[in-house]
């Protein structure tokens, strides 16, 4: 056959990357023998060629020709014909659907003589110039760029003139009427006749087609989705059927299951008396699928029959389009079907119960990111809710709160312990303190990579952006619902940071059931909870990566455990400084001697201990990996700039104050240009002594209390922010030494490991040298990412990033997901020569990359050992780590 | 032969692996036929094996008593033989000489038979007594371990018992009185008696050279100089001879040429009646070689021919110590000679004169170390000067000034235009900006890894440290001087950081003869200058890299051209934007809307182009690399906490000003926690509309200017902080646009190229990808090294590189020499995937590394372009580029 098309009945659903997904599922369905209108698919292959030169390959309209004759011979009309002409669609069909692209041109072959013919032929005139007109407007905006408003104007005015208000209602006339002014509306924008030879019509949609995968839309989905640029589009060339000829025909859409909450029965819609597009635009009320029963019984069983044969045949939800043209049944469209996560959970865990697929499978068809959403807290369903307007989701979660306009509003009433909403039109980095502030973030302005999105995903912060219909009036202190309410600041909202819902009032929030079932404080039998315990359950029997958590509390580790984690990864220390602990930083700061700083230090032992002793008893049995102290000391005092203006304000009235002074005295000396380049981690260590051995001590003593008490204490002391071997060489022995002794105190004998961050880039580029002193290492990826491109997450994160993202110049923070390239590189680096050093050395990642999907199927390709996250997602992470076993 | 062992007659020169340096001399000295005492090597080989087990490798034993019995033979004497015993020397000797290890134990075989012996067969009782109490006080300090003092104590108490002053005048009997006092000596401190079998002592001499080996001094040194671990040293066994055998003995030590100034002549010192080591210890006052004709001629002329013999043989200054043994020559040892940086460029220069080496060899001989030494300003040598003490040198240069005790009272004196010098026993972080307002620092305490030398050399101030007679008293404002005067604060001092010297009153200060001659400021001939010059010609024309200079100023890119730098690497931009042009900073950051910053922007242009048309002017011809503007915009703004507590103390007064609650303001919004990783360089490109357009317009401008003036401008444009390839694809067009217009407007050529600074690891790590759109790469390899590491040079550098270089963390501070296995390794990976893009792709290094010796010969083996360095060190990268192609 030819190089670059292939007919329908060629192809299969396996040859997306040939025939785009579209067409390869028209394929798949003419192979099944469903009613599918005949057709023929220009393939990618055809469409790169025609991108790479400007004009359409070689032999490719030879090839077009050639099968619309088999059309025409197969159907006995002839395209575009004057009597009874054959009409064709067109539509484009990539591998990946892609927003940005040209759509679909319909009943091309339609033109000033065939539309009578047309006429004459069905004995609908209406139907006919309904037709042409509909030609006349996707061509017209689609293929030669005119905006649609041009066309629906010229609707509305005639649905005006003749006072009706559904196209249903139009008559011949005013469809012939219409006709008319569509062609004068393209002369008048485009300086030429709409072309009425039906083969040119065909040409023209066709390189429109081609040429609409370089629309700048279309491109940035591109980078966003990451799918390469140089795919290209597949063309779907079909004979027409009409669900607008009158009684008897119809269009609609069908699942085969409930793409909502994923339960069995038939969901769809119908509308009589139209086409597909009608459907999805909306411009009647359809019916329920199940009112087709009573309308064309053959249709609707045979449509049923397709149905369960499409579903079993997939192994999955499909989503179907079909067409009635006088009660005969055609299907023009189907593909696997998005889902909500309820569904997907649902529908996975019941179709391995109908033996239709097994438990791998059911865990390959959900995602981390759809377990995400069923942790986060939701609005509660059941409550009163009056819509204000939508904007887009762009940080999930639920929040409620006052509104408050400006940062420093948000500040002071978060300040008296107020809930509180930011609302902004856009935000930059002056509102940051109100954003940390406040519940959640709402902005009138800006899509999914704006300033406030980047922001409150980074924070964790609910928010919802680009809700458009809302004119914040900072001014008047007032927020405008475009034709609706105007609400005060102080007044009340709630915000829906998945579904980009803005209510009205204090809307209760619930917490997720699935988390509620962690957490062991809800019994209430749901299928969902079920569906997500089966998964759960066989995402732990596939992986290979281990789960643990960060957790720095004895609360944390606990949940943590109960939401799956295998230990903690990293046990941060420096929290069990803060409080009223800082008092006893700020001695140790302070001490004048090596006696002041020794009894500074003794008396933290005794609290460190402490925090360790309840750790290590709730993870009892599993590793709790503790990173001795990282952050400079200065982080524990005062503020300079604060403290400064206090002290010249106390010395200008005369109320000098010594200890102030002191303060102030070392808060100058001790401070730094780029703290995150200072005097922290293994430097302090080696700088300030006694420091880490305290801590060590506190460790050590802690898990020999827990032997003591009969426990199984499995504690691991980590060093941070080693850049360089010898380092380890000179800390290593200091708390060896100290196991030594706790174990010659207490007579016992306690399992440690002693090990090390990799956060610095030297660490990775010598890990062989590392790994020598090392009994693991732990990927610290958020030091390790801003080392490695040089920049601090706090300083550049709300100032740059959303400029960077709309650019292009990440598709994603390379703080949410790894930087593969890039801090990829340096991990798998690290891997290989820390086990040419140390086949057995332990490997894992302490990052916040630890429970990003992306970033774990990475780690699994790395050949860590395991992965540690926040508790909340240890479930994305054991369900990633599994994926990535399957998915490979 | 035998496998541990070689004779004198085996070896050469050339075996310095196996025989030591000490060994292949004497070896090759030998094998010439000269008077050298026979004797033989014990191998490296033989002590790694000892190392390696802790004991004589099977069979050496067996081997030092065959090659003793040769020994006797030859000689027709037994070692400790009763009646006419032969004795022997044991010298340690590594491949390079090395402090701290075992050196020499003299006339071993004597004993208290042996002894009488001796008496006999010379017929010189005292001459026997002598030898026998010398080889107590050497195997009991060295072999032993026993602390010298012990026995010189002695020594002492003997000549003041006797009422004499040199050892000389000390008879046999009080000779023989000592040896009894030390064997009691032995016995006390170590409970055993002194090996009286000549055997035993021999054995144990050897052991405890081996085990030298491992002394902390010399493992420490090992670090320092970067020698491997695992070389080892050998062991010369020698046949004594003796220059304390009377009238008609002696010893001394001479050189071929003087090592002080390079001049030809007879140079060394004479001992008559003394061995070796008095000539060293400085016991009485040796008489000039030249008097040694007067006293022995035919010894002399015997003397003479062999300097001159080895000079022609080893082609270098020879450093040769012999003994004459009643009237007989003998030559105990010879080596290349140290010498002065003088020294070191006129002996170069005139043996390449003589015929005896190549121009290549002169550049092999001298180093950039030693050229380095030449440039620095040094103090006049022909004015009175009045020594104080003497420290360590620590930071090279020569200051005067006056004593300052503290940071407070140096910045105070300082800041009112006084030359001051910082008088500490010690420094530490706080007084930093004391040591920054100070002309030079003097320390009493601690060595060149002290806090002040670390310091003092990374900023180039002059440094004396370790001056341990001095005693620093800051209670009562003064300094004494051990022994001697006491000096007051606000005395008038001097010191030189290349001798360590310290002298009283303010010393005139000589600029460096080398410099007037590169400045053209000096007319005197001097055969240095010549000699330097004929060195640096031979560099350049040897030399692969390219030398550029780091100059932001039309005076730096002079003097830089004046050096011998073919263009400018590094041409900073923001010191463009300080002085009175911050104003214009202000108002471009304050600036509301885009006209306020378009208006600053274009008011900035004019005089940014001024100073790249100098700049270019001076450099016309050659390459001038011009880096946009990196900092961030804030560092150009009033300091947060000196401006908080202004508008405070104003506003508590009621004299709020509304423009510095502006500035304040501002300066809050822009703070950054860590400003090196904030919004700096391309990032400030991107952020910052027009800026980098701005600045690259004023280059192009100043380009086309130049042209216009019959000019030949070679601009290149480099984009900071580049940490992807995306970054670069933004900015480089916005560029190439400026380029497009400049030309259009102007109607002229303008070569420019477009490239980017490699400074932040990850584009290192994806330099195949930036390479796409740059020319060139320049290596900032200080950033890089700071987030190689995750370090700020400017926080941690005083606060705790002197513990890691007293921890041996590292040899050497990463920002002096470049970190080859980490961030020369990113380098490395730059240059392959760089090149693997762009096979022509230019590569330079402008970070402070490009200066440095050791960083040189690491960027000619990466294949680099050129280095940039500052213009003072241009000459110092000329000679050790070629040096680096010539050592390869």
């Amino acid at each position: 056959m030819g190089q670059w098309i292939k007919d329908f009945d060629e192809g299969d659903m396996t040859q997306k990357d040939l025939l785009g997904g579209k067409g390869a599922n028209l394929a798949e369905m003419t192979r099944l023998g469903l009613p599918v209108p005949p057709g023929f698919t220009i393939t990618t292959e055809a469409c790169r060629a025609y991108l790479a030169t400007g004009s359409a390959p070689e032999g490719l309209l030879d090839e077009v020709d050639e099968h619309v004759a088999r059309l025409e011979q197969a159907m006995g009309r002839r395209l575009g014909d004057d009597e009874d002409p054959l009409l064709l669609s067109v539509r484009s069909g990539a591998k990946f659907s892609m927003p940005g692209m040209m759509d679909t041109v319909l009943d091309i072959g339609l033109n000033d003589r065939s539309v009578e013919g047309l006429a004459r032929s069905s004995g609908n005139e209406r139907f006919a110039y309904d037709s042409y007109r509909r030609l006349l407007q996707m061509f017209g905006s689609t293929v030669l760029g005119i905006e649609d408003e041009a066309f629906a104007g010229e609707l509305d005015k005639v649905k005006a003139d003749r006072g009706v208000t559904a196209d249903v209602d139009l008559d011949a006339d005013a469809m012939r009427g219409l006709a008319t002014t569509y062609k004068s509306v393209i002369r008048e924008h485009t300086g030429q006749d709409f072309p009425l030879e039906p083969r040119a019509q065909l040409l023209a949609a066709v390189n429109a087609v081609f040429e609409s995968w370089n629309t700048p839309r279309a491109t940035f989905y591109r980078r966003q989705e990451r799918i390469p640029e140089d795919l290209g589009t597949a063309v779907n060339v079909q004979v027409m059927v009409f669900g607008n000829r009158g009684e008897g025909s119809g269009s609609g859409v069908c699942f085969t299951r409930d793409p909502g909450s994923g339960h069995q029965g038939v969901y769809g819609d119908y509308l009589e008396n139209a086409q597909g597009e009608d459907v999805v635009a909306g411009i009647r009320n359809t019916m329920p699928l199940a009112d087709l029963e009573g309308i064309d019984k053959p249709s609707y069983d045979e449509l049923l029959a397709v149905m369960a044969r499409l579903e079993a045949h997939y192994r999955d939800l499909c989503d179907i389009e079909f067409t009635i043209e006088a009660t005969k049944l055609w299907i023009l469209q189907t593909r696997v079907g998005k889902r909500t996560p309820e569904a997907a959970f649902r529908i996975a865990k019941a179709m391995v119960d109908e033996g239709v697929i097994d438990a791998d499978d059911a865990v390959r068809r959900v995602t981390g990111a759809q377990l995400a959403r069923l942790l986060f807290p939701r609005f509660d369903q059941s409550a009163d809710r009056v819509l204000l307007s939508t904007g887009i989701g762009a940080s999930p979660g639920a929040a409620s709160g006052r509104i408050a306009l400006d940062s420093t509003t948000a500040t002071e009433w978060a300040g008296r312990g107020e809930r509180v909403i930011l609302v902004r039109k856009e935000t930059n980095p002056d509102d940051l303190p109100g954003m940390v502030a406040a519940r959640g973030i709402l902005t009138s302005r800006g899509g999914k990579t704006s300033h406030a999105a980047v922001v409150a995903r980074g924070m964790g912060r609910t928010c919802v952006c680009g809700a458009e219909e809302l004119e914040v009036d900072v001014e008047k202190r007032v927020v405008h619902v475009r034709g609706g309410r105007t609400l005060a600041e102080g007044d009340q909202i709630s915000i829906d940071g998945t579904s980009g819902e803005v209510f009205l009032g204090d809307v209760p929030v619930t917490e997720s059931l699935i988390v509620r079932h962690l957490e062991g404080t809800a019994d209430e039998e749901d299928s969902l909870v079920d569906a997500v315990a089966f998964v759960l359950d066989r995402a732990d029997a596939v992986r290979r990566l281990g789960v643990r958590a960060n957790a720095d509390t004895p609360d944390d580790a606990a949940r943590a455990r109960r939401f799956g984690a295998h230990g903690i990864g990293l046990c941060r220390t420096e929290h069990m400084f803060l409080g009223p602990r800082r008092e006893l930083v700020e001695r140790l700061i302070l001490a004048e001697d090596d006696a002041g700083r020794e009894a500074a230090l003794a008396d933290l032992l005794p609290l460190q201990r402490a925090d360790f002793t309840e750790i290590l008893e709730q993870m009892d049995g599993l590793p709790v990996t503790i990173r001795l102290i990282d952050p400079p000391l200065h982080e524990f005092l005062p503020d300079q700039t604060a403290l400064a203006v206090r002290v010249a304000l106390e010395d200008d009235h005369g109320q000098r104050d010594r200890q102030h002074h002191r303060l102030l005295e070392a808060v100058g000396r001790l401070h730094e240009q780029n703290p995150m380049l200072g005097l922290r981690g293994v430097r302090l260590g080696i700088a300030v002594p006694g420091l880490f051995t305290m801590q060590a001590r506190a460790v050590l003593e802690a898990a020999a209390d827990r032997i003591e008490a009969g426990g199984d204490p499995r504690p691991e002391i980590m060093i941070p922010l080693v850049a360089t071997a010898e380092e380890l060489t000179l800390v290593r022995p200091e708390i060896e030494a100290v196991v030594a002794d706790v174990q010659a105190e207490r007579g016992l004998t306690i399992p440690v490991r002693i090990g090390t961050m990799i956060e610095v880039p030297r660490a990775a580029l010598t890990a062989d040298r590392i790994a020598e002193d090392a009994d693991f290492f732990s990927f610290g990826t958020n030091d390790l990412t801003q080392m490695t491109w040089g920049f601090s997450r706090d300083d550049v994160e709300a100032a740059f990033f959303p400029t960077y993202l709309d650019h292009g110049v990440f598709a994603v923070s390379p703080f949410e997901s790894i930087d593969v390239a890039g801090v990829g590189s340096l991990v798998e680096t690290a891997v290989r020569l820390g086990r040419e050093t140390r086949p057995e050395l332990h490997l894992g990642v302490c990052g916040e990359h630890g429970g990003d999907p992306e970033s774990i199927h990475f780690f699994e390709r790395a050949g860590l050992d395991y992965v540690s996250c926040s508790p909340f997602r240890v479930p994305i992470a054991r369900l990633e780590a599994a994926r990535a076993v399957l998915t490979g």
